[in-house]
């Protein structure tokens, strides 16, 4: 029953599924088929299948928002409706994952549709990493027909500003790529900065790519605006009872392939960035203060409290 | 006779000779050896042979204050020393030239004598890149017996944090190497910054390797003291009047070889740093506050401003 | 039957209504006055008309939050009342109207009661430009028996600040005139500041008369308590939705009459005073932080989303 | 009737029962008894009799916001059930005081466990003053076997300090005490700094022990996380309403037993710590930012504002 | 003898005379002509009648570094000379007095060329008020070829601003008026602020046209590089011994001719911008930093602290 | 012939010898003492008795720049000075001592007259600790016929702002008494603070009594201007040449007699304040900026460097 979840988070724990929302997507794959093939009597078994399925998943890697969200969601929908029969809870879990997909590309439609029109023509927008919710976004205002340019960052140690770069050119936008530390050097040139999140906290801070707190500090440093570009969902619950969101450290031959022996090398994945630097947030809500966050997200989602 | 002048200075060009005290050196020596085989009939024309080979070196590359200043220094000597006669000024720049490599070295141990004291048992050091200053002096202070850390950047585009880390390791020193955009997450760990400096500005700021800048912000946000170690003759007095401190632009291929077509690549080499920002200038003359700097040299090196 | 709102959105246009609150006063009126005399047969056309009245009225400026919100509400409530009977629809349109007034009414004399317990003996209260809800607010204060010194801005181009010197002096205060730019030579001896605004964005931003960012920035640095007096409707929630608040600049001959030809002149009329330097919204609500602005709007006020 | 109230209110009066929750206890304690004991004849004459208490205890002391909101929730508890017979309301009294009390209970242990996930082995806490919500965590995360050390001022003019002292010396922890003026020179060694509240405004401010606000502003210089420990029913709903959260001035002789005549001693109680300077707040909600701090108040206590 | 003197000090005082060059160049000539009529038999009368000619022209306005330098100068250069005969003297001032204008002119000619460097093509520059060695400097850089744009305040209460906006257009560039407290609205668009002094302070302040430091803390808010162009000898003396650079605070109906009875109108003519927010003083010695002025001062114009 | 210098030593270390300038002149008096009752037979034997006398008092206390300063300067004095017969250089000593203190006596009251002139009728001047410097200035002031008010620290451990309250009530001064940690709730109602040095490091940061680098950060935070009051005197050379001014820490029962066991009492006499938050050294020169002081002494003392 439970082989095709352990694939799945087999193939989430070797990075073989990559990026928030894919992996959240395989997930609510795996467990719909799952249910589908479910030998479950009555509801109390589903419901202890779909909790072995959530362990295995969470296990898969330390910090994923998105994709724990996702589950939890599917479960408190189901736990949820009044069906008992196994059947139609079965079905529920489908439409309910599906509803959930529907829902997560609606919001993405959105963020783009609310950020772009802050772009103007001839504004130059600064980015770091890749997040697919920002080029987007970017998209969307190219297609809305402004003209604009693109400073990128190469993100070290494993570049992919260089994803950004292409994603960019292929766009047609006027686009530069720097070093990272090159970032304060370019600052006072641009009129935003756009980056995406791969979490957010109870307190309004933001998890993401490694050097993002120090643009930030930077773009605070010249009075550029800073704008966070992120589907609420990202939100770890967690956060709020007092854990910290972990901050993953890879591997050290992503900094150095033949390093020194005796060296460390320390590579964490991201990054804290403090709610006071951060503008706003632009999500599936609008454009919102970081400091606010929890109580949308009560009013928004508040099962994910639960 | 510009022959050799010539060639040093292509050398200096090709960056076959690297580092601004080897570059300084090396422009040394050559005008020694010109004026050696010097067939100048008198100090007149002694002086133009001078001037020539000044003008040939200078050209050679954007920004090197400290061997501009070298050559500036032995014109000014032979100039104002009472000789008249050729063979005697020959002499006279041969002396001279030693003179100021003695010197050179000299405040270099100076300046690792006085900067060494600040670290103590336990300390972290952070540093950026790579300065033969900085790492004399936390050689320097190792020998003293203190044991301590040392956090450095791997300074892209061309990894010179590479450098220091082995020279670091193989003081004995426990070493750590971060991706330049981890300088700010590292931060609150360290009790100290050392930099070293490509050229100080008469206003008091300090240029040298891209992201010093902004490595010197996250100190200030932290409260950590940052200090400049360098000779002061790395004072560029061009800046006095007015012009900017070129920041050289490197090539493109140095940060991604196989780029795409259409992408702009920017490749600043270096970065100004406020003198805000900085604790002090370790230096032969001690520990001084950027602020004083063009008076410090006024009553130390006065020459440099004729 | 728009020949009357037509008449109304002119003369707001020309502005021969000023004044967030006269215009939404002047605007419900005439929609009220509009379904009084309509021959909408049902409640189809009765919507309709209210439909092409929004419009007409909405375009009659760029920014009038408070006018937009009031005719947001009425629409809201009168489409969401049971009634279908043109006859009842056209009272409710009326009682709904009479209701937005007495409580924008309700909200001023809160607001005063409010903030006006802010102010001690003795205080020194800076203010910028003219609002009437900042001048209740003081009136009040004086009324309770406070004495308390007012600084004034002159409040170019339009000199609104001599308004607010004639109400201040009329109360019997204390009162000092100042040219703008002298605010922070005066900032150190200010114990608050009370400014109005003229709109309310997502991100708990301000938006009010030209200078006041530059106030609020003076008041931050000397550690000067900066209040917005406002109510809360003036609220845009087309910022929600990424628009900008869009900044309306004025004619050139407001800041020169005669300038000379080629001279460009910008005369933008607001400003944005970010939230990090509002110390609170003194609102109907009470004293809020403009962080959680959004949140308080989604309590309160609901429909503005809708 | 209200003897047994004038009694304790006494006692809160003259410091013979300290600390906000023993004021809380104490004050619950007294109504429960003279509900009991009441001869009121029907619903009016006990609200009557609850309201006359309600006064004689918010007379006690100038703010004890924990206090005043335990007999708001009592009372508007004991109005909103639908009981009019007497001796059903008595019973409703006490089964809500209970409520209360177990709820504030069930708060610090729920803050204590979510704070102390924050410490990690080897952390350094900073603290000042004594509150039992911040020696209560600690001590959560001691038995939770991690072992750190903490740093004590010593709070004057009454070295409540010393309590701490003592507290974290009995849990084994390593404590060291500094003067108050040395917070500063200690700050860059500290991980966190956690200090209880004595009320919370609603502009997201807290009102502590003197002292916090420059510990605060330390902690901000040096990057150094500060949190706030405190059960959300700290929130003065006053402040909402424009009141100043009035800050006590003690005797001078705390301060100076033998002062000189003609000296004058200030010795306020409390200080105000912005809520920029703040973390996040550690409650029985979870941790969050003092930004947002209404709206958790509107959710989870909205009696509070009744 | 002394009424030449009288007569120029009186057209000062009645500002007849006007601007800090001026008014030196006034009353150096004053003062050469007096000498040149003088019947003062030997040094000592001679000394004796520039005593009372200085004590005249310096009281003839409240701070005016320059003219009292310039008189401080040719005073010191008497004294010192060795000549004792009337008639050797009498040159001996003419040629100082000739030597301290050619050195101003000079000065500023030096200054323009300095900081002509700075612009380049494109530059944005934001300046206030009206400064000759300002717009002397930006006329040098348009000489050179550079075009660029310029941002003018129009500088309430007398709009000095309108002078500088007519010798931009006169230059050919492309000229922006705004009004002042639209400084941060613009000053992210700035590359540069440059702007006079009226006075220097031995603290490294700097005394300048009111709005200055208001513009000077906007554009540190926007990291926007903050200049000013002065020469040294606005330096005044007088703050190294604890004297304040007095702010002259001017007549009422230069802001509102008709203002009501009991307005206080408050009119500094001046404020204080702090060594802090100033990047660079660009004077006859090149680019300085403002915390190092006396120290340049003593080693160039020691005569001024006698 | 060194009993007298150690007997004085002991005293010193003893603390039966108090405040910089007690200290030197204790230290001054036992070397002109014993070189008065001498059995050297030539210049060598006498300056090596110097020497000597000099390493016992050095050794007296860890750090007492003013007497250090003054043992130096005595001796390269009479280094100097060309006499070589013994009684000359006896007498050398004497005379030399008398200016070093005359010299001493002049700055004290010429700090006094100068920063008198920064205290206007009504000022509100905020102290810390006990400084005979600043306390000789608020007298000076108060001579004058200036009417201003005090605010005193108490400055624990020891209490010495009690010293500082009595003589400022003996001047008949309006004076206000707080506890250390009251000094930011105090901070906006004062115009300026001025405090003293108990040394003055290479970089222009000073070190003085534990809790000035607190009350340094909080008069920034508030724009309150914050001067040190001192004698250059006591700047101490060997932080030039990289040395800590190391910060004393005192015995523990300072702080709490009957501390319980166990208990680390860290007891830090002093702490250093950045020059970033000194507007201005009040000294002998003048009022000069902190960031200029190594230039200013190479200027006035450049024996201090030798």
């Amino acid at each position: 029953m439970l082989d095709q979840i352990r694939r799945v988070a087999g193939r989430i724990r070797r990075l073989e599924v990559q990026g928030a929302r894919n992996v959240a997507i395989a997930a609510i794959k795996a467990v719909e088929e799952m249910v589908t093939g479910t030998e479950a009597k009555d509801k109390r078994e589903l419901m202890e299948q779909l909790s072995e399925a959530r362990e295995i998943l969470f296990s898969s890697r330390e910090t994923e928002p998105l994709m724990r969200n996702a589950i939890r969601w599917i479960m408190s929908r189901v736990e949820e409706s009044g069906e008992k029969e196994v059947g139609q809870l079965v079905e529920s879990v489908s439409s309910v994952s599906h509803k959930f997909l529907e829902n997560l590309q609606r919001s993405k439609q959105k963020i783009a549709e609310i950020g772009a029109k802050r772009i103007r023509d001839d504004s130059v927008i600064f980015t770091h990493c890749h997040s697919s919710t920002v080029t987007n976004l970017l998209s969307r205002a190219k297609e809305e027909g402004r003209s604009f340019q693109v400073i990128c960052t190469e993100s070290r140690p494993v570049f992919q500003g260089r994803i950004t770069v292409r994603e960019m050119l292929e766009l047609g936008l006027e686009t530069t790529l720097i070093v990272d530390s090159a970032a304060r050097y370019f600052m006072n040139e641009a009129d935003f900065v756009f980056v995406g999140a791969d979490a957010i906290t109870s307190e309004g801070n933001v998890i993401n790519k490694i050097g993002t707190s120090m643009i930030a500090l930077a773009a605070h440093e010249a009075r550029t605006p800073f704008y966070v570009v992120s589907e609420l969902l990202k939100f770890d619950p967690i956060t709020m009872y007092g854990d910290y969101e972990k901050i993953e450290e890879r591997g050290q031959s992503e900094v150095w392939e033949e390093a020194p022996e005796n060296l460390v090398i320390r590579n964490p994945a991201f990054d804290v960035t403090r709610r006071d630097f951060i503008h706003g947030i632009i999500c599936e809500e609008g454009i919102i203060s970081p400091h606010s966050v929890i109580e949308v997200l009560n009013r928004r989602y508040p099962w994910i409290f639960q």
